[in-house]
C-alpha cells in the first residue's frame, strides 16, 4: 500500500487568500508524489479547530476531522508561517490538540503517533524558522513522531526587508535542494516504520 | 493621575473555569493595587479574537475593545499555561495582534507602545517558563514595551509529576518574592515613564 | 556488528566533580547495554575544545578526537545541564563544532552524520528542559542525525526550589519510563538505519 | 557624570580577526558617544573566561575582571553571531557566568546588576536573531538588567544565501535605523535609572 502525506497550512489567512506557508508545503507534497506518496493539504484557519487539550473540544470542533486526517497519514507535515519570531498562533493551536495525543495507545500500548515521520516547513518575512523548527521538532517528537535527518525545510528574507515567499521570481535553488532533501529522506524513514514498527514494551 | 495596569490571560479554558494563569495574574494586580496601581483582568479565550495581523479584522473581532485597554494602561501583564513547553495559541495571537501596533505612531511620531512596561508570568505542570518568558519578552519589547528588572514571575511543577498552580496549598515564598520584585519594579519603572517619555528621532 | 553509543556530557564542572547530566547519561547507556550497544562517556570540559566552525583549530585543538568518537557511533546522546534556561556554553561549544560537518560527505555525498541516531538528555535544578530539546534536536536533524520517537528525557525541579537530579533519594519512575522509551526506540531506529542507509541523491 | 558603556563581543573568532558582531556593536558604541555617553569593547573570546558559575573559578579566570568593566557600566551591550540559529557559546558562557550576580546584592540588599540597561545585538549570515534576542532579555533581565524599548538591532541574511554583516557595502536603512532606536532609548532609560533607583524591598 502506498504512502500516504498530509500538511496542515498554519496561515493565518483562510483559504483562497495566497499563502507562502502553503506554497512550500504544495512544494513538498509535490514532491513527495515522485516517491508515490499521496497528500492533502489542509488550511487549519479554514476550520473551527477550539482552544483545549482534549481530543474532541465538542460544539461543532473541527479537530477531531483534522485529527484522523493525520492517524491516516505516514508523513505529517507542519508548515506555518513566522510571525514577531514564533510559528503561528494556528499551529500552535495544531500543537496543543496533538497534545491529547499523548495518552491515546494503539493495542500494543504505544502511543498511536508512533511509527510517522514528520517534516517542518517554515517561511517568512523576517527571521524565526531555526527557531520555529526547534519548537516544532520538540513538540512533535514528544507527540510521538519520528524526525527524518534534515527535516525541515524554510525561507526568511534579509533582515528588516520585507518580501513574502511567495513573491520571489523563482525558488531559490537552496530551498528547493533543502525541499528534495527533506522530502527524499521522509519518504525513506516512512517506509522503513511503515515495515518495521517500533517495539512494544 | 493614577497608574492603570491590565493582565491579559491566556488561558485556554474560557471563564468561569479556574485558571492558573489567572490566579497568578491575579496576584500580580493585588500587589499592584498598594503602589495605588488600579488594575483589570481579561480572560482573551473569553473574546472572540481574529487571527490575522491587522487592528481589526472585521467581522466582530473583539481585538479592537481588548487593544484599547492596553492603551489606556501603563503596565500590560500577560500571563500564560504552558503547552507543550510553549506559550499558548491564545497568548501568541495576542502578540501576533499587537503586532500592527508596530506601526502605529502617536503625535511624535513614536509607537504608541512606548512608555509603557510590561510583565510576564508563566504557570504550568511542565517546564517551560524561561523559554515562554523569552519569546514573550523579545515579542513585547519589539512592539514598545519596557521590561523592568526582574519583570516575570513564574511556577513550573517537577518534571512529569502533574500539579498545578492552582492545585498548591500555598504559593510557595519564593514566587510570592518574584511576584513582589516584578511589581515593585514595574510601577517604580512606570512612574518614571509617565513623568519621562522615551524622546523622539 | 554491535551498535556503538557515545554521550558527550556537557557539565561545566571538569571530572571527577559529580554531575547531574554525567548521571543522566550513564543510566541512558546502562539501559542500551541491555539491547547489546556498547557505549562510552565523553566530559567535554575534560577537553581543551577549541571555539570555532572548523573540523580542527589547530594548536592541540581536542575536537577532532572527540569528533571521531561520533562518527564511529551510531547513536549519538547528547547530555546538558541547564544553564539560565538554556543548554550549557559546553553544550552549545559541541554543536558549533558539529556545524563543520555539514558540508563533509561520504562517498554517495551523502552528509557524513546520516543514518546515526541522536537523543537528548537535560538536568537542571530550573526549568528549561523542553526548550533546550526543542535547540538540541534542531540543530542536530541539521547536522544529519535523526531523531527517534520521543528521543529525549530529562529532569528540572520545582520551579525556585533548587535542588538536583543526582541529588534525588531515586530516580523518578516517570524519568525511568522516559529513559527507557528513548533508549528503546533509539536502538530500533539505529539497527534500522544501519541496514537501511538514507538513499542518496 | 557621563554614563558609561560597555560592549561585550561574542565572536568565536580571537582579535584581530574582522567580526561582524564587533562591527555592529562598535556602531552602537558610536552611535552612543552622540548621547555624551563613553564606552568600550570586549571581545570575549581574547579573554580566558572559564566555565563555571561562580564570580571567580580561580587559575587565572579572566571573568573578574570582565565582571567588574559590566558594573562599572550604565549600559551593557552584548553582541552575538549566529551558530546553528543560536547564540555563540561565548555568549552563553558570559551569561553563565553573570548567573552569580544573581545572589550578590548592594548595601540596599538590591541585585547588583539593578539601574543598569541592557541591549542585543545580533548578527549572522542565517537566520536566529528573534529567538537570540528573547534568550538574551530573559537571562539579562534576570540577572537584573532593564531593557529598554526596542532595546535590540540585528542582522540576519536571507536564508541559505550566505554572507556576513561585515561583507555589506553599507549597513542597510532599517538597521541604522534600529540602532539609532535601541542607542537613544537605552540613554534615555540609563540616566533615568541613574537619578531614580529601583526601590530596596
Amino acid at each position: 500500500m502506498a504512502l500516504r502525506a498530509v500538511a496542515f497550512v498554519c496561515s493565518l489567512k483562510p483559504s483562497p487568500a495566497s499563502s507562502s506557508s502553503e506554497l512550500i508545503a504544495r512544494q513538498l507534497l509535490d514532491e513527495l508524489s515522485a516517491y508515490d506518496v499521496g497528500g492533502e493539504i489542509v488550511r487549519v484557519v479554514d476550520h473551527d479547530v477550539r482552544p483545549g487539550v482534549e481530543n474532541d473540544m465538542g460544539n461543532g470542533d473541527a479537530w477531531p476531522r483534522l485529527r484522523q486526517k493525520i492517524l491516516d497519514a505516514d508523513i505529517f507535515i507542519l508548515s506555518t508561517p513566522t510571525w514577531v519570531g514564533h510559528m503561528s498562533s494556528v499551529a500552535q493551536r495544531v500543537l496543543e490538540r496533538l497534545d491529547a495525543a499523548l495518552s491515546d495507545t494503539d493495542d500494543a500500548d504505544r502511543p498511536i503517533l508512533f511509527d510517522k515521520v514528520a517534516l517542518a516547513a517554515v517561511v517568512g518575512n523576517e527571521d524565526g524558522a531555526h527557531k520555529i523548527v526547534a519548537d516544532l521538532f520538540q513538540a512533535l517528537n514528544d507527540t510521538g513522531f519520528t524526525i527524518p535527518a534534515q527535516g525541515c525545510t524554510y525561507w526568511n528574507g534579509e533582515a528588516m526587508q520585507g518580501g513574502d515567499y511567495n513573491d520571489l521570481d523563482d525558488t531559490p535553488d537552496a530551498v528547493k535542494s533543502a525541499n528534495s532533501m527533506a522530502v527524499r529522506n521522509a519518504a525513506h524513514l516512512a517506509q522503513l516504520l511503515r515495515s518495521n514498527a517500533y517495539p512494544a514494551k
